[in-house]
C-alpha cells in the first residue's frame, strides 16, 4: 500500500446516449428523499438500504450516497479500476451533499466532512471499518475551528481522522499512534483522551503526520478528493480481506458480490455535553423481551465506544440527560420497527441535542430471543405466523435443547476441538469405554477421552456425560455417534497427545490431565476446560412449543428420529417424533452383556454353533425391542437388521486379545486368525448389511424372530406396534428377494405361534448407486425406500467418509466443492441418484413409502430438498427434531416463495 | 428312488377339437422321414434334432422318436407327472415304430428292443447316460434267441441291460454287478467278457436280479411300458442332478431349458465280427486338418467303448475289415459335413455288416483346429468369413497367445489354486519381489510365490515367470496385475502354506517346497506341479492372422490395449492392439531406483521439499514415455496421471521399516507416524486419484512435464506421438476444470520451450457414479472419457474388489448373481450408468471420444456391450488383444443377427 497510483484527472466526456445507456453508480439519500430503498440490499448493501428507506420515512438522516456493489465488483474485473462514469456520479452526488449541508467538500471557510464506510449485503466482520472526518487537511481545520469555533473539537477531530484514515485505509498500525497519545498523556500526568488541551492535540497532529509519512514514504493527502478516493479503494479491497474472505467462507457468501460504499455528511456526538453516539436494539437481544435496549456513549464519537475506555450510559441515563433527544429516538425507533416489522439494531449520534439516524438493520439475536420476538409479533399483529416461522434459523435451536455453560461463569479454556455435538457435558475423565461403563454403574459423570472412537466404544460413549477424541472430523465416530445421541462431543482436538495405557493426556505439552481430573466440554464451541464449569439448562418455552404447533400445522415431510434404545426413543417423542425412521440394531450387539454372545457367534464355524449363540441373544434383543415399542406406541418404528461388517465385534488390541482369550477360552492365535480371517481392505463396501444376511441368514431370521416376538407380544397386551423390518445395503433385487422371502416365512410363523394378527412392513434401505438405478426392479419386493444417505454419498462420490478429512477441508477452501456433502445433501450428484430411484420405484410401485435416514435428515438445506423430491418423512437424531420440524415447514414455505430471514446470532 | 409309483392306467380319452389344441410332445423319425429336423434343438435337444435331420437325409437311422424338452419342464412344473397326452403319444409312436422294424415292443415272439437316451439342448456332463436294450425281460428274451438264433448273444444284451438299467435309471452302483461278472470269469479263468459262456451269462443274469431285488426291495420290472417309463423318469430326473446342475451353473446354461428324451429301435454292434460300433470327427478336432479322425470296437455295445476294456481300432482298419459298411460310413459323413457345413461328431453301429446312424452334432475342437477348420471352410467355399468369424470361441483362442505344458508330459501336480492369468511358467522359488528382481537381474527365472501381493509387488511380478499365491480371487491384485502382464498366475491356493521369513512353503502339510526349488505353474487349468515341467509355445499360424483380419474388416470398436511398459506397448502392438488405452504412471514410480525418490517426497512436508524429490523422478519418467511413445509411434497413447494413495508407497513390515529408516536417514518412529497419517480405513474411497493432484499439484505438475517433455522431444526428431492425459476419480467437475487448467498451463509452457506444436488431448476415467450422473457438466473439460469399469462397479455396487471374495463366490452359487460383475459387465447397474454417463455428455459435447479400460475391455460379453452402446474403443491387456478384436467383430455380426456357434474344447 505504500504506492498509491495517481487517478485520472482529464475526466472523459460522456455523450447524453451514453450515458442513458450507461449503469448507474451512485444512489443519493439527504433532505427526505432517497433514490434507492430498503429492499436494495444487493445493490446498496445493508447500510446502504437503510440509510435510504430511513431516509424516505422522513428521519433525520445526514445527506450522503452510496457507491453500489456493482462499481465494486466491476472494479475487481477491471483489474481494480473505477468502472467508467463512476467518479463523475461521485463528485456530482457531493454536490447534491453540499448544496442540502450548505457546505462545501475542502472548502477552507465552510468545509464539508464526511465519514466512509463499507457496507456489503451481509454484514460480515472483516470488511473495512469506518472513516470518519474525512475532508479535514491543514486549511479545512482552520474553517471547522471557525465555524464551530471550538479549537479543541476540531484538532480532535483531526488526530482522530489522521489515526483512522492511517490505519484503516492505509495499514499502519494503530498502536504506533497510541503510543504517541499515551505518551503525551502520561507526560501531562493525563488520565482521559478528554482532559487533552489545544496544544497537546496540535502536537499529537504533528506527530501523527511524521509516523504517516515514515510509514507511506509519502505525506499524509491534503487534497480531500485524493482522501476520498483512497478511502473508497480501501473499502472496495477489503473485500478480499483474508478475514472478508474466510468469514465468507464458513457462512457459503459467494465471492462475486462485492461490498457497496456509503459516503455521508458527518455529525458530530463529540461536540459537548449535549451531543453522543449510540447503538441499540429496539428489543432484548438476548431475551427477546419487548423493552428498548441501548446504550450511549457522551461526548464521543463512535470509535471511542470501539475503543471501550470509557463506559457507555444505559438508555435511561440518556433519557434523563437529553430527555428530548431521548424521546425523538423512541418515536423513531417505534416507527422503524413497524415499518420493518422486525426488530431492529440501530445507530445514532446526537448532535448538539439534536438526533441523527447513522444506520439501522435487522438485529441479530439468540435464538431464545428469535423464538419470542417471532411469537411475540404474531400476537401484536405485525407478522402473520409463516413469516414467524421464516424468521428462525432452524440450526440454532438445537442451543435450546442442550445443556450450556452458565455464560457467566469464569471458566480455564485449555484446548479447542471441533464442536461436533453441542450442548456442554462436565465429568471425570476415563480414557475407555469399559472405564465409562463402569462408573456409570456407579452413578459417576465421566468425559470419555480417546484418540479416536470405534463401535467397540458406543457403550462407553453412551454412559459418559460427553466424549473428546484428539482425532476426527465432524463426521467422524465419535461426531457422528455423538449427534446420535444428542451427547456433548469435542473432536479433532490435536492439541491433545493421549497417554491412554498410562492414563493420562498431555495438552499443548504443558498442562497434564490425569484420570479422575474434572474436565468440562463445550460441544457448541469446541473449547476444552479444566475442572467443573456450571452449567444451565434452557427450559423449552411456552412459545417455542406454540411456534412448533404452527410449523407442524405447514409442514408436509413427517418427522421421524434415529433412536436405538427406549431411551432415545423417548426423548425423541418428546420432542415431537413421528416415529423412529432408524433403529439400528447393532448397537444393541455391544451391550458389555451381549458381546460376549456375538464373539461366540463369530467364532462358530458352522451354522448351528451360530444359531445357539444367537439363541442366546435372542431374549435380549426381544427386550429391547418390546420397550422402544412400548415407548413408540401407535407410531411406526424401522428396524435395520444387522449392518456392520463382524469384525467390528472383535477387539484388535493385544491386550483385549489376551483378555478375551481367557475369557471365551480361545486361543490368543486363533482370535489373531479370525481377525485375519475378517480383516477387510475396504469395509466400507465389504462384507456387511444384507451380505451378511445372505450368507450367515441366521443372524437375520433371530433378528426377525425377535421383531416379531416383541410385536406379537405387545400386540395381545393391546399395544399398537408398527415394525417396519428393513434390510440394508442392498445392491440387487435377488437380495431383497431371498431375504424378504425369509423374513415373511419367519414372521408368519410367528404370528402363527402367537396368534396374532400383526401388520409388519418390509422394506429397504437405498444406499448403493446400484440399488437406486435398478429402482425398479427392487422397489417391487420393498414396501418402503429409506434413502441411507451416508452411504449413499460415499458410494456415489467414491469417498470414504472415514478418511475425507485428509483433503475435504482442502477442496472446500479452495472452491472444489462448495459444501461438505457429508453435511448437505449433493444435490447434483447424489440427489440426482435419488430422483432417480424414485422416479424408477414408482413406475412399478406408485405408492411407495419414502423416507431418508442419512445424517442429512437433520439437515435444513437437505430436508428443503427431501420435501422438494417428495420424500414422505425424514428422519434425525432425536434432538434435531425440532430442527426438523422448523425445517420442514420453512421448506414449504420457500416453495411458496417466502424468504428465509436468519437474524440469529 | 426305492419306490415308484405306480401309473395310471386309465388313459383320459381327449375330444379331437382338444387335442388339436393340444401341444405337440413326441416327434417321430424313421423310415426316410422325420416330424422333426436339424434345427429344432430347443425342443428336440441335439440329440433329437440330429436323429431327426439325418432321417430327413435319408441316411440309415433306426426308427425311434424323442420327447420334447418341453414335456420335461411341465414333468417339473406338474410336481414329476408327465403333462397330459404325453404317454399315449408315446405309445402311438411306439406303434409307428413297431410298424416300421416289423417288431412288437414286449412281443415274446418277435420282440423290439429300444435305447433310452437324455439329449438336452446343450451336450452336458452329468446327463442320464444311455439304457440300452430296453424292452428286455424273460419272455422277450426268448423271442430274442428264437429270432436271432444266437443265445449267448440274448444273454449278453439281457445282463447288459439289467446292469444299465439297475445302475442309470435305478441308481445302484455298477460295481456290485462288475464284482458278480469278475468274479464268474476268475472262477473260470476266463479274461474277458467275450469268453464268457451261455450257462456262465445265465448265472449271471440270475445273480444280478437277485442285487436288483436285494437294492430296491421289488423285482426286476418285467413290464416293458414300466421299464420304459421309469427310464423315461430317470432322464427327466437327471436334469436336476448334482452334477448337471454345478455344471449349468458354470456354463450359464438356464435351468429352465429342460432335456429331451430320445427312444430309438435297438440296433447291436455285438452280433459278431461283422458287427461294431464307433465314433469319430469329419475333421481331427486337435489340428483341424481335414481328415477322417474316427474309431471302431467290433464286436461290441457302446457301452464297452466307455468301460475302455478293450482298444478301439483305427478307422483304417475297419476300411479294411468292414469295406462295405466303411465306403457307406465315408459317403455319410462327407454328406453330412456339406449339409451341416461344419466339422461333425458322429456315431454309428454295424450290425451285421449294415451301417446304422445313431448320432451326429457340431464337434467340439481345440482353439487352433477350430481356426483352421474355419478358415478352411471359407476356401472350400462351405461358410462365409462371417460365418467362419462366429465359429470361434474369443475366450478360448487365448490358448494360443501363451506358453503351456507340453500335454505329453507326466507331470506331479501337487496343488491347485484358480486359474488367474493363463500360460504355464517354470522357476525357482522366490518369496519376495526384491529377490525376484535380483534373481532377474542374474537372468533366473524364478517363481515368486506370496501369500498375497501388493503394488509393492509389482516390480517383482515382472520379472517372475509367474507368480502364486495363496490367497484372493479371480479378481485380487496378483490376478489382475498377472492378467495386465500376460503373465502366468495362479492365485488363491489355499492349500499351500508359507513362511515367508523361513524361506518355505507346506502343501497340504505334507510336502515342502524351498526357496530355490523349482516348479511350474499351468495358470491355464490353475495346477502347481513339483519340478521343471517341458513348455512348448505354440506359434501362430497363418490361419490365425487371416482370421483376425477378417475380424479387423468388420469390427467397429477400435482396440488398445493397458500397457504400462515399452516391452508391453510392443506386444501390444504385435497383437494388432491400434493404442494404448491405459498406460498406468505409478508402476514406474515403484522401480526399484525410483522409489526412493518418491518416499523422499513423502516424507517432504513443504511443496518445496516436495518438487525437489519429483525433480529426481521427471527424467527417470519422461524416459518411459520416450520409450513408450517410439514403440506406439502414430498411434495414440492414454496416460493416467497417478492414482493409488501415497501409503502404498510406503512399506509396512517392521524389517522393512528398520532397512528404509536406515536408507533414508529418517527415524523408524518417523515412518510409523507418516504411515499412521496416512493410513486410510477404505482406501479404495480414499485420498487418491485426482485428490492427490488437486492437494499435491506438484505431482501431476511433474507427471504433466515428463509427458509433454517426451512427445516433444519425439516431435522435434519427427515421431508422430498422440498422447492424451488422463485425470482419474474425478467426481466434480471442478477437480477436472482445475487439474485441466494446471496442464494446459504447463503443456503450453513446454511446447514453447521446446517450439513443438504437439497436439494434445486431456480427459478424464469415468469411475465414480457421481461423474457419470453429472457428465454433462464434466464433459465439457474433457476431449475424451475412458470408463474404468473395475472401479465403477465397485462403487455403483458399493463392493470391494479386494473384499468380495469372502461372499461373491456364494452369491454366484446361489444365483443372488448370475455373473462375477467384474468378469462380465452388469449391464443392469453399471452398463446403465455408463448409458447414463454417455447420453449426457453426448447432450454437451456429441464428439466426445468414448472408450473402457477396466478388466472389462478384454471380455467379450462386455466387449460385446460396449459396441453396442456405442464406445469408440476398447482397451486390455496386451494378451487379450487378439480376444478382443475377435470379440468386436462378433459383436457387430451379432447386432446382425448372427450367432455364436461355440464349439472349441
Amino acid at each position: 500500500m505504500a504506492k498509491i497510483k495517481k487517478d485520472n484527472t482529464t475526466k472523459p466526456k460522456i455523450k447524453k446516449t451514453e450515458s442513458a445507456n450507461k449503469k448507474k453508480y451512485v444512489y443519493f439519500f439527504g433532505d427526505g428523499k432517497a433514490e434507492g430503498n430498503g429492499n436494495m440490499k444487493d445493490l446498496l448493501g445493508g447500510k446502504g438500504a437503510g440509510l435510504a428507506e430511513m431516509t424516505n420515512l422522513g428521519m433525520p438522516v445526514p445527506a450522503g450516497f452510496t457507491i453500489t456493489t456493482e462499481a465494486c465488483t466491476e472494479y475487481f474485473k477491471n483489474n481494480k479500476q473505477y468502472p467508467p462514469g463512476m467518479w463523475d456520479e461521485v463528485l456530482s452526488n457531493l454536490k447534491k451533499v453540499e448544496k442540502i449541508m450548505g457546505m462545501k467538500f475542502g472548502d477552507p471557510e465552510n468545509p464539508l466532512l464526511v465519514s466512509v464506510r463499507s457496507g456489503a449485503k451481509f454484514s460480515m466482520p472483516g470488511m473495512m471499518d469506518t472513516v470518519l472526518n474525512l475532508g479535514l487537511n491543514d486549511s479545512t481545520l482552520l474553517g471547522l475551528i471557525k465555524k464551530t469555533k471550538n479549537e479543541r473539537f476540531a484538532y480532535d477531530a483531526y488526530r482522530r481522522f489522521i489515526t483512522m484514515f492511517s490505519n484503516i485505509v492505509m495499514g499502519i498500525e494503530r498502536s504506533k499512534f497510541e503510543d504517541v497519545l499515551e505518551s503525551v498523556k502520561r507526560r501531562n500526568g493525563l488520565q482521559h483522551d478528554t482532559e487533552l488541551n489545544v496544544d497537546d492535540l496540535k502536537a499529537i497532529v504533528k506527530e501523527f503526520k511524521k509516523i504517516y509519512k515514515e510509514e507511506t514514504l509519502t505525506d499524509f493527502p491534503s487534497d480531500p478528493y485524493e482522501q476520498l478516493k483512497l478511502a473508497i479503494n480501501a473499502v472496495f479491497n477489503s473485500w478480499f480481506g483474508d478475514r472478508a474472505c474466510t468469514y465468507r467462507r464458513l457462512s457459503g457468501i459467494p465471492d462475486d458480490l462485492g461490498t457497496a460504499c456509503n459516503i455521508q455528511s458527518m455529525v458530530f456526538g463529540n461536540m459537548g455535553e449535549n451531543s453522543g453516539t449510540g447503538v441499540g436494539f429496539t428489543r432484548d437481544p438476548s431475551t427477546g423481551n419487548k423493552e428498548f435496549f441501548a446504550e450511549c456513549l457522551i461526548n464521543a464519537q463512535g470509535e471511542d465506544v470501539v475503543a471501550g475506555i470509557r463506559t457507555p450510559i444505559h438508555i435511561n441515563e440518556l433519557k434523563k440527560r437529553l430527555p428530548k433527544a431521548y424521546k425523538e429516538l423512541e418515536r423513531i425507533y417505534t416507527k422503524l420497527e413497524k415499518h420493518y416489522k422486525d426488530m431492529l439494531d440501530i445507530e445514532f449520534t446526537i448532535q448538539e441535542g439534536k438526533l441523527y439516524m447513522l444506520q439501522t438493520r435487522v438485529g441479530k439475536r439468540t435464538a431464545m430471543a428469535a423464538i419470542k420476538i417471532a411469537v411475540d409479533m404474531v400476537k401484536e399483529k405485525l407478522i402473520d405466523k409463516k413469516t414467524a416461522i421464516m424468521r428462525i434459523d432452524p440450526e440454532q435451536i438445537k442451543q435450546l435443547l442442550h445443556p450450556m455453560i452458565d455464560p457467566k461463569a469464569n471458566v480455564n479454556v485449555v484446548a479447542k476441538g471441533l464442536p461436533a455435538s453441542p450442548g456442554a457435558a462436565v465429568g471425570k475423565v476415563v480414557f475407555t469405554a469399559h472405564d465409562a461403563e463402569k462408573a456409570a454403574a456407579n452413578n459417576e459423570k465421566v468425559i470419555l477421552v480417546r484418540t479416536e472412537t470405534s463401535p467397540e466404544d458406543v457403550g462407553g460413549m453412551a454412559a459418559a456425560q460427553g466424549i473428546l477424541t484428539a482425532r476426527g472430523g465432524m463426521t467422524s465416530h465419535a461426531a457422528v455417534v455423538g449427534r446420535g445421541m444428542g451427547k456433548c462431543c469435542v473432536v479433532g482436538c490435536s492439541t491433545i497427545n493421549i497417554h491412554e495405557k498410562e492414563k493420562y493426556f498431555v495438552i499443548d505439552g504443558k498442562i497434564t490431565v490425569k484420570e479422575g481430573d474434572y474436565i468440562t466440554l463445550n460441544g457448541s464451541t469446541g473449547e476444552v476446560i479444566l475442572g467443573e464449569a456450571p452449567l444451565v439448562m434452557l427450559t423449552l418455552t411456552e412459545d417455542f412449543h406454540k411456534l412448533m404447533k404452527w410449523a407442524d400445522e405447514i409442514r408436509k415431510l413427517g418427522i421421524r428420529a434415529n433412536a436405538d434404545t427406549p431411551k432415545d426413543a423417548k426423548i425423541a417423542r418428546e420432542f415431537g417424533a413421528e416415529g423412529i425412521g432408524l433403529c439400528r440394531t447393532e448397537h444393541m450387539f455391544f451391550d458389555i452383556n451381549r458381546i460376549k454372545a456375538v464373539r461366540e457367534m463369530i467364532f462358530s464355524d458352522n451354522q448351528m454353533g451360530r444359531e445357539k449363540a444367537l439363541a442366546k441373544i435372542l431374549p435380549m434383543q426381544k427386550n429391547d425391542f418390546i420397550e422402544i415399542f412400548r415407548v413408540m406406541e401407535g407410531l411406526p418404528v424401522t428396524i435395520r437388521l444387522l449392518d456392520p461388517p463382524l469384525h467390528e465385534f472383535l477387539p484388535h488390541s493385544e491386550e483385549e486379545l489376551v483378555e478375551l482369550s481367557a475369557e471365551m477360552g480361545v486361543s490368543v492365535e486363533r482370535l489373531k486368525a479370525k481377525n485375519k480371517e475378517l480383516h477387510e481392505f475396504n469395509p466400507m463396501l465389504g462384507h456387511r448389511g444384507c451380505r451378511l444376511g445372505i450368507t450367515f441368514p441366521e443372524i437375520y431370521a433371530m433378528q426377525v424372530r425377535a421383531i416379531m416376538e416383541a410385536a406379537c407380544e405387545l400386540w395381545l397386551e393391546k399395544v399398537k406396534v408398527i415394525p417396519e423390518i428393513m434390510i440394508p445395503l442392498v445392491g440387487h433385487v435377488n437380495e431383497l428377494k431371498f431375504l424378504r422371502d425369509l423374513t415373511i416365512q419367519i414372521a408368519e410363523e410367528i404370528k402363527e405361534k402367537y396368534k396374532a394378527n400383526v401388520s409388519y412392513s418390509i422394506g429397504t434401505m437405498i444406499e448403493l448407486p446400484r440399488a437406486a438405478i435398478t429402482s425398479d426392479e427392487i422397489a417391487t419386493y420393498a414396501d418402503f425406500y429409506s434413502f441411507g444417505t451416508n452411504d449413499l454419498t460415499q458410494t456415489v462420490y467414491g469417498l470414504s467418509r472415514d478418511d475425507a478429512g485428509k483433503f475435504l477441508p482442502f477442496y472446500i477452501n479452495q472452491h472444489i466443492l462448495d459444501e461438505d456433502p457429508f453435511v448437505t445433501i449433493d444435490r447434483k450428484g447424489v440427489g440426482a441418484i435419488m430422483q432417480l430411484a424414485i422416479e424408477k420405484a414408482k413406475k412399478v410401485k406408485k405408492d411407495i413409502k419414502l423416507g431418508i435416514c442419512g445424517e442429512h435428515g437433520g439437515d435444513p438445506s437437505s430436508i428443503e430438498f427431501c420435501n422438494e423430491i417428495g420424500l414422505h418423512y425424514v428422519s434425525c437424531s432425536p434432538y434435531r427434531v425440532p430442527v426438523a420440524r422448523l425445517a420442514a415447514a420453512q421448506a414449504v414455505l420457500k416453495q411458496k416463495g417466502l424468504k428465509l430471514s436468519k437474524s440469529t446470532l
